[in-house]
């Protein structure tokens, strides 16, 4: 292994120096960028979306088995993934993070590799942020700015009684990729010379380690001239974000569990840890698909939608949020969220 | 001491409404704050300017003498001052926040009641955040989203040769008052009985622990049709601020020793630590006092300003940045920044 070069050496003004050269500004909207008080932007003809993520070493992200390049494409697309869930585009982006001295100018330099991949794929740009150094790990916190327009912007408060439920892409992946990483982070705390076995599990290693925002379903939304009535991203898991619109709109909800999207590797991992392949569907986070209702006309529109699958229907909010299972009978969705350890 | 609420016993959902139910917007730039995947923001006929701060416990602040309230306000008023320093108005912001099990749900409240408490007095909403647990203790993130007009916004660019360098208010006080606790700190280690002594110390203790942001220099700059040629807000210390206008300028400064604005309590306090008051108001940071240059031919409606001080010039940029001392001699600024612990 290299010797790292110790961020001590730049100090604090060198540092932000040092990764502020490779930083160019690209979009119309940013004026300003890294280097004054506050960056300036500019949203006079639309409406601005902000969201913001806090990532923890140890919470969030463990650095056995997560590339720090890796680290930084995906804190920066989660949280593209909500702006786009706001049926917006994001466009800048702030980025602080806290360092304790176990990371060297080269760590710092792959995360911001992969933060500006991701920029750069997406269309976006890192405005400002902040440096400190921590006496505990890894800490990153990323706020998004976006764009949306008055008539477009989508709320999870919108869907109506009839309305169809629609998610994109497929479901549980993440989460399985996540179980095989565990899996062979413990088998390799055994054995010096253990080589991980990850043959015929790349998507389920890429959905975990590098998820994309689904820009491509907003566009195609676009051009479908379809607006939903709702709209998520898939964080949390489908129940937890289905039971979000269900609330914020006052609506109960159906879903249909043979409806789920699957894919075949996710499938084959859940039967090989003997899990529950619904409950990872259902409950598995970081999938980072859109979830999101449009009216019950708009049937034929949406079928034509590649890559977005019909999985049920909005009800009157008495009947509750319940999956109707493959033999008929309904499981009542729960809502996943952290507990502080 | 009350037994504190698990803040498990709420889950992450249940926190997220805890906190804000006591949360309301008030600007009318603010459409949808808390509750969706991103806030929505009408910045329609001026620019956007945002800013954001990380804060590490262990690092930033130190809970056995900070109290949470006090935490909270501090941690949005050095966000506002960033605005503030660009000639913009702050408006909103996002909090993000990190906590291990040892905080409790009463704790929280302490908080998000001293960020409150800071956004009501400076007329600023909070729209959003993220919460999650934490191996390692508090972590704070904040963005602020402002306001400014396109002809009004100042960066750190602007100041030109001859131009008269200004500062608001007084210098040094915010870190002795950090000597102050620390030195009380040191001496409650050894005696369970023991009463901190801060008598007639109590404005190093505000400045410190509940500093402003100077709106109000903001305000009088503007009432008298003063836009500044550059300017930034003093967190890590005069020196180190003034050679940010330096370089960003491409100029050079002379600032006068016997000019530096200090509170007799600040002086008071370096006698008795046997410390130099020079060194204390030129580097000792967290002041969030404006610094600022204007045009030689301002001096009369600058010198009308109450609060504000003119410390030196800006000069032809191969002159450097220097200190002119009481006794005549020069002595080099130089920056001080944070090194990883």
């Amino acid at each position: 292994m290299t010797q790292k070069t110790a961020i001590a050496t730049l100090g604090e003004f060198g540092l932000i120096d040092h990764l502020a050269e490779k930083i160019t500004l690209t979009d119309k909207r940013s004026l300003k960028g890294i280097g004054d008080d506050a960056a300036v932007l500019d949203y006079q003809n639309c409406l601005a979306l902000v969201t913001t993520d806090l990532l923890l070493e140890g919470i969030h992200f463990d650095l056995s088995y997560v590339p720090l390049k890796h680290l930084g494409y995906k804190a920066a697309v989660v949280n593209f993934s909500d702006i786009y869930a706001m049926n917006g585009r994001p466009k800048q982006i702030t980025v602080s993070i806290g360092v304790s001295k176990r990371f060297g100018v080269e760590d710092l330099d792959e995360l911001y590799g992969g933060l500006q991949l991701a920029c750069s794929v997406y269309g976006v740009d890192i405005v400002g942020g902040d440096t400190s150094p921590s006496l505990t790990g890894l800490t990153i916190s990323i706020t998004c700015i976006g764009e949306g327009e008055k008539d477009k912007i989508v709320y999870r408060s919108g869907a109506k009684d009839t309305d169809l439920i629609c998610v994109s892409g497929d479901l549980g992946a993440a989460y399985m990729g996540l179980q095989l990483l565990e899996r062979e982070k413990q088998a390799f705390t055994g054995d010096a010379d253990f080589t991980p076995d990850f043959g015929g599990k790349e998507y389920l290693l890429e959905r975990q380690l590098k998820p994309e925002a689904r820009k491509d379903v907003v566009q195609m939304l676009h051009e479908a001239g379809i607006v939903p009535t709702a709209m998520i991203d898939i964080s949390d898991g489908l129940a937890s974000e289905l039971l979000h619109i269900a609330r914020e709109s006052a609506a109960g909800c159906r879903i249909y569990e043979e409806r789920l999207p699957i894919d075949f590797q996710t499938a084959a991992m859940a039967g090989q840890f003997d899990m529950n392949l619904t409950t990872a569907a259902l409950n598995g986070g970081e999938d980072y698909e859109l979830l999101f209702t449009v009216p019950l006309g708009m049937h034929e529109r949406i079928d034509a939608v590649k890559g977005v699958h019909i999985i049920g229907h909005i009800t009157r909010p008495g009947l509750g949020a319940y999956m109707v299972g493959r033999d008929g009978g309904e499981v009542k969705l729960v809502a996943q969220g952290w507990r502080t350890t």
